[in-house]
C-alpha cells in the first residue's frame, strides 16, 4: 500500500510505500532535509512537524532527542517516523540543508530619522508643601512643548513609585503623544523599534536603533500561517469560518513574530521594555490576519479591506511582546489585493518621486504591479503563483545549497550551469528556471508557444507528461538518482506566471493611456527578484523591453518600507498620501487583462512588435496566436 | 461577659452581654435598624453585614430569608445573630427605618449642552469594484469634519459585519475623537452618560440624557469602601499596604457604582451599550482609589496627588460597566486634600465667575474651604470630622425618620423641636445639633467656652462624663427608654468641627490679605448643608457674620459639577483652568491656622469683635481666651 506525503511550505508531494520513513519521502520529493547522521536518529537535526495524518508513537531516539513536550506538539524526527497514512508535513528552516538563502534584506534609501518614539531625560522638581501639585502636572510642565500629552493608565499606576525611587531623575518615553514609560536615570539611548514584513510565505523581522537608524537584528522564518493554507485565498477561507479559526490564524503569526523578537532580544541584549514601536507591512490579507480583522469580505467581490488607512493599536491589545504599552503601526492598504507591502515598496523605491513613468513589480506568489511617477500611480495585483519560488516545478526548490541558479545553453544544446554554494545540483531555483527557459527559447529548444521542439538530442527525452529537457544528467546530481529536467509542464507554469505579471503591466499601461515609449524604468522588488538575470526576464517576456541599465533589483523593499516608516513618522504621512493617490485596477473584471494574458502566454509575447530586441536574439520557431476580440 | 458591637457607617458603639442579638445592640446604640416583625426573624428586613468578628452559624430563619449564597458573603439578620465576640457590623440603607434622606441632589446652573459623545446617522456608499477602498476610509470621509478620527480596535473587529448587515445605514458614536460604536439604523437619540460623585461616606450616581441634559436616574448608597476605614486616612493606610489591598478597595467602589448603574439601566430601560461616558468626582483619595492609583503618598507630606489633571481612561480598563470602549473622565485634583469634588463645587456654584469675594464650603467629614472670585481662588481642606453627620454625638443620627432637625429653646429653657417625618424622636441629626448648641448659647445654657453653666433646672442633669442638657424627655421619645440629651462631650465635638471650618476660612482670609468687610457672600455645599439654619451656623461661629440673604445652600454640588462636565466638554476645559488657578494652602504647616483654630474653639469665637450681631443676641456668659503668640 502507498501513501501520499506532502511537504510544506513547498507543497511538494510524493507517494511512498507503507512503512517508509518521512526522510525517505523527503528525499524522493526533493525536499532538502538535513540529516547529519544519515538517517540514524543520532543527530536529531531532521525535525519536522506533523500537520495532518495519523502517526505511530515516538521511537526511543525521538524521545531522547526531542523530548515529550515537543513530541506532544507534533514535532518528530523525519528519519524515525514511518508513514502509515497520508501525511502533511511542515519542514522548519533549521531542518533544511545548508544555510538557507532566506532573503529578507532590501535596498533602503537614506532618510532623515524622526521616530514616533521620543525619549527625554529630566530632573524633575519634587513636590513640596509649597507646591503639592500632582505628579502628572510636573511632567506635563516639562513636556509643555508637546500638546495634549496623555498618561498611559498602566504607567500611571507605577508612576509615583518610579519617580520617588529614582529621586525624580527619570527618562520619559512618549509615543503618539502618550507617556508610556518612565525609567530611572538617563536611558535616552535605549530606544528601539521593530519592523516586520509579513509575506504570504516568509516573515521578516528587523530590530532597529531608533536613534541611529541602524539595523541591529534581522531574521526571518517561514510564515507559520502556512499550515492554514499555502495561499492567501485558502487562509481567508479558513479564517472566515469562525472567530476561533480567525484567532488561531492570528495567533500563528503573532507567535512567529514574538519568537523572532525574542531571538533578537537575546542576540542584541536589548530589554523588551525598550522596544517601543513596531511597524508592520504585508499584503491586505496578511495585514488583516495580523490584526485579527474579519477577512470574509476580502475573499468576496469587491474585496474591500476593513482598514485602508494606517492603523495604530497598542502592543498589549494584540499580544505583541514588545513594551506592552508600545505602539503597533500598520501601513495603509489600497485595496483587497494591494496592501501595505505595496505602499512600503513604493516608499523604498521612491517611485512616487520619479519624473518619468516607472514600472515597479513586487514579485511573489501575488505580484503587485505599480505603474507611475510623481504625478500618478496605477496599481493592480496578479496571481503569479509560486512557480518562481520553485513550487509546482518538478525539480524546483528554494534558493538553498545545491540549487541551480544560473543556466547557459550553448549552440550544441550543451548546458552550463552554476549552483548555490557550488554544491552538486539538487534542483533548480527561480532564477535558474527563468534562465533555463530563456536559454531554451534563445537556442530554439522550444518555440514561442513554449513547446519543446528540439528533436533527436540526448538532452531531450520523453517524460511522463510530455517532453523534457535535461539540464543535469543524474550522474552529476547530488543524489545521483535522477536527471534534473525542465518538463513541458514546468514551462507551462512559468508561462502562466510571467503572463500574469506582464498582462498586469499591460493593463495598467492601457488604462493609463500610456504608449510603450513612455516607460522609462523598471524596478523589481521581492526577495526572489534579486537573483533574476534581467536579460532572461526580458527574453521570456516577463518584463517589457528596456535597456538593462534601466532595470534594477531592490530586494525585499517591503521590509525596507517598514523600516523607513519605523524610523520616521514623516514617511507615515507620505504613506497615507500615496495610498490615497493610488488608483487600483481590479483585473478580475478587466477584459483588457484577459486579452493581454493570452498574448503574454507566448514567449516572449504574441505582440512580437513590442519585443524587437528579444525577437532579434531568439532562434525559437515563431508560433504565436494574437488575441482577437470577439 | 460583654462584647463591643460597632455599627458602620455611623461608627456607633455599644457594649452588650454575651448572647444578646445584634438587633438589641443596634437598639442600645441608637442605630435605626428596621424590624417590621419586631425581631422575630419573619420579615427578613434587618439585614446587616459582618465586617469583623467571629459569629455563630445561621439560624433556620436566616437560611430561609437570606439564602446560603448571601450568608456566605457575611449577610445576616440582626434579630437572629447573637453576639459572642467583638463585632463590626455594616448597616445597609435598605435596613434603615423610614425613608432615608440620602441627599444626592444639588443646585445645577443651566448650561449649553456640548457633550463629549457625538452620534451621527449616515447612509454610507458601499464598496464597489470601481471603488474598493477600505471600510474605514468611507467612514473617515463622511466624518471629515472631525480631525484625526481613530478607530477603536474592538470595534474594528466587528465593523465590516455591522456595516453590511445594516445595509450601510448606521449610527456612528464618537468619543474623544475615537469611533467606539456602530449601530444599525438611526440610534442617534440613544445617547446617555453617567455622573458619579464619590463621597467618603456616600456614593451618588446619575444617568443623564446627553441630548436633553435631563437626569433620568439618580440614586445613592453608602460608599462600600467604608469597611476599609471610615475616614480617608484609614482607607489610604489600608490601600497602601499592598497591591491586593489597593485592588480590593478599588473594586469595592467600582462594584458599588456598577450596582447603581445596573439599577438605573433596569429602571430606565436604557442599554448598557448606550452609556458612552462617565464623569467622576470625589476627593483626591476617593479619586485615586477609584482609578486604583497608589495612594501611599497622599498620606505623607507633601501629600502630592499622582494625577492632578483631568484624566481619561477606557471603561473596560477599570471595569466600569458602561459601553466597554466608553470613556471615564475624572475631574482635576488641586492637591492631596482638595480634589475633583472641590472643582465640581466651584463649577456648580460659579464662584469662579463672581465679582466679589465669596466663601464656598463643602461641608463633610473633610470640609473643603474655597475663598475667591473670578480673579483668584484660595483653597484648603479641614478635617471637620463626622460630627455634623451625627457620628461621635451621643444621640446623633443621620437625617432619617425621627431625627430631631430643628430645636428652639425658650426663655424658661423649655425646648421646642421638630423631627423628620414628624415621628417620635429617636436622636438628633446635624442641623438639630447645630440648632441646639446655638440655642443653648443664645439662652445662656452654656457659656462662650461651651461649658454648660445652667444650674438647678430639670433639663440639666449630671451624666457619666459631665453635665447634659435634656432636649427630649424619655417619655416623648420613640423608645421611651432614655432622655435625648446634648452632652458636654457633644458640645466639644461640635466646637472642634466648626472651629476647623472657621479656622480654614480665616487662614485663607489672612493668607489672601483680605479684610473682614471684603467677604460678600457665603455658599454652603454638601448634602448635609441644605438643612442647616444659617442663623444657628452664624451663632455658633461656624461661618462668618453676613446677612442671611448673602448665605445660600446649594446641596450636593459635587454631583452637579460632575453632571455639568458630563453634559459639556467646555466645562472640562474650565475645570482645568480653575484647577491651575487655585492656590492651595496646606493648613498642617500654618501657624495661622493653629491660632485661628484655638480662637474658633470658643462660641462663636474669641475674636468677639468679628461677631457683633451674634454677641448682641446671645445671653451666654462671656468666657474666652484669646490666642497669644508666644
Amino acid at each position: 500500500m502507498e501513501f501520499e506525503v506532502k511537504f510544506l511550505p513547498e507543497g511538494k508531494k510524493t507517494l511512498v510505500k507503507e512503512g517508509a520513513t518521512v526522510f525517505e519521502a523527503a528525499l524522493k520529493a526533493g525536499v532538502d532535509l538535513i540529516a547529519l547522521c544519515g538517517g540514524k536518529g543520532f543527530c536529531g537535526k531532521c525535525l519536522i512537524e506533523i500537520i495532518k495524518g495519523e502517526i505511530p508513537p515516538p521511537t526511543e531516539q525521538e524521545l531522547r532527542k526531542i523530548g515529550k513536550e515537543k513530541i506532544e506538539k507534533g514535532i518528530r524526527l523525519a528519519c524515525q517516523l514511518k508513514v502509515y497514512d497520508n501525511l502533511i508535513i511542515g519542514v522548519p528552516n533549521q531542518s533544511r540543508i545548508g544555510k538557507q538563502k532566506l532573503v529578507i534584506m532590501g535596498v533602503e534609501p537614506p532618510i532623515k530619522i524622526n521616530p514616533n518614539v521620543k525619549k527625554f531625560y529630566f530632573e524633575i522638581t519634587p513636590p513640596s508643601l509649597d507646591d503639592p501639585r500632582g505628579d502628572d502636572l510636573r511632567i506635563n510642565e516639562i513636556l509643555s512643548n508637546i500638546n495634549n500629552i496623555s498618561f498611559n493608565y498602566s504607567l500611571v499606576k507605577e508612576m509615583p513609585s518610579i519617580l520617588r525611587e529614582s529621586n525624580w531623575k527619570v527618562t520619559l518615553t512618549i509615543v503618539n503623544n502618550e507617556l508610556i514609560n518612565i525609567q530611572p536615570g538617563d536611558k535616552t539611548k535605549d530606544c528601539y523599534g521593530v519592523a516586520v514584513d509579513i509575506g504570504t510565505t516568509k516573515l521578516a523581522v528587523f530590530i532597529v536603533d531608533l536613534l541611529s537608524g541602524d539595523i541591529l537584528f534581522a531574521d526571518g522564518m517561514m510564515n507559520p500561517q502556512i499550515k492554514y493554507g499555502e495561499d492567501v485565498i485558502s487562509r481567508i477561507q479558513y479564517a472566515s469560518q469562525s472567530n476561533e479559526n480567525l484567532r488561531e490564524v492570528q495567533n500563528a503569526i503573532i507567535n512567529g513574530i514574538n519568537e523572532l523578537i525574542e531571538k533578537g532580544l537575546k542576540e542584541t541584549g536589548i530589554n523588551k521594555e525598550d522596544l517601543y514601536e513596531m511597524v508592520v507591512v504585508g499584503n491586505t490579507a496578511m495585514h488583516h490576519l495580523f490584526l485579527g480583522l474579519n477577512v470574509k469580505w476580502l475573499g468576496l467581490a469587491p474585496y474591500a479591506p476593513v482598514i485602508g488607512m494606517g492603523y495604530n493599536v497598542k502592543a498589549r491589545e494584540i499580544g505583541i511582546n514588545i513594551n506592552p504599552s508600545g505602539n503597533v503601526y500598520t501601513l495603509p492598504n489600497v485595496a483587497g489585493f494591494v496592501g501595505a507591502d505595496a505602499i512600503a515598496d513604493i516608499l523604498a523605491s521612491k517611485i512616487y518621486e520619479k519624473d518619468n513613468l516607472t514600472l515597479l513589480m513586487d514579485v511573489g506568489t501575488n505580484t503587485e504591479v505599480i505603474l507611475g511617477n510623481k504625478y500618478e500611480l496605477l496599481c493592480c495585483s496578479t496571481a503569479s503563483g509560486p512557480a518562481f519560488e520553485g513550487a509546482h516545478i518538478k525539480f524546483g526548490m528554494r534558493a538553498a545549497s545545491g540549487a541551480i541558479e544560473r543556466v547557459k545553453i550553448k549552440e550544441d544544446f550543451e548546458v552550463e550551469y552554476s549552483t548555490i554554494d557550488d554544491e552538486k545540483a539538487r534542483g533548480i531555483c527561480g532564477s535558474g528556471i527563468i534562465d533555463a527557459i530563456a536559454e531554451m527559447l534563445r537556442t530554439g529548444v522550444i518555440d514561442t508557444a513554449g513547446r519543446i521542439v528540439l528533436e533527436n538530442h540526448k538532452r531531450v527525452r520523453k517524460g511522463e507528461f510530455g517532453k523534457e529537457f535535461i539540464i543535469v544528467f543524474k550522474e552529476e546530481t547530488a543524489t545521483g538518482e535522477e536527471d534534473i529536467v525542465i518538463t513541458q509542464e514546468d514551462i507551462r507554469e512559468i508561462q502562466k506566471a510571467k503572463a500574469a505579471m506582464y498582462a498586469g503591466y499591460m493593463t495598467l499601461m492601457r488604462v493609463g493611456g500610456f504608449k510603450k515609449e513612455d516607460l522609462f524604468e523598471i524596478i523589481i522588488a521581492g526577495a526572489f527578484g534579486s537573483y533574476i538575470d534581467p536579460l532572461s526576464a526580458k527574453i521570456i517576456g516577463m518584463i517589457p523591453e528596456l535597456p538593462i541599465s534601466k532595470i534594477s533589483f531592490l530586494g525585499n523593499t517591503a521590509g525596507s518600507g517598514a523600516r523607513i516608516c519605523l524610523k520616521s513618522i514623516d514617511y507615515r504621512k507620505k504613506a497615507e498620501e500615496i495610498a490615497k493617490k493610488m488608483k487600483y485596477i481590479e483585473l478580475a473584471v478587466m477584459r483588457i487583462f484577459e486579452e493581454e494574458y493570452i498574448n503574454a502566454m507566448f514567449l516572449p509575447n504574441s505582440r512580437i512588435e513590442d519585443f524587437p530586441e528579444v525577437m532579434s536574439i531568439i532562434k525559437a520557431p515563431i508560433n504565436v496566436k494574437r488575441y482577437v476580440k470577439k
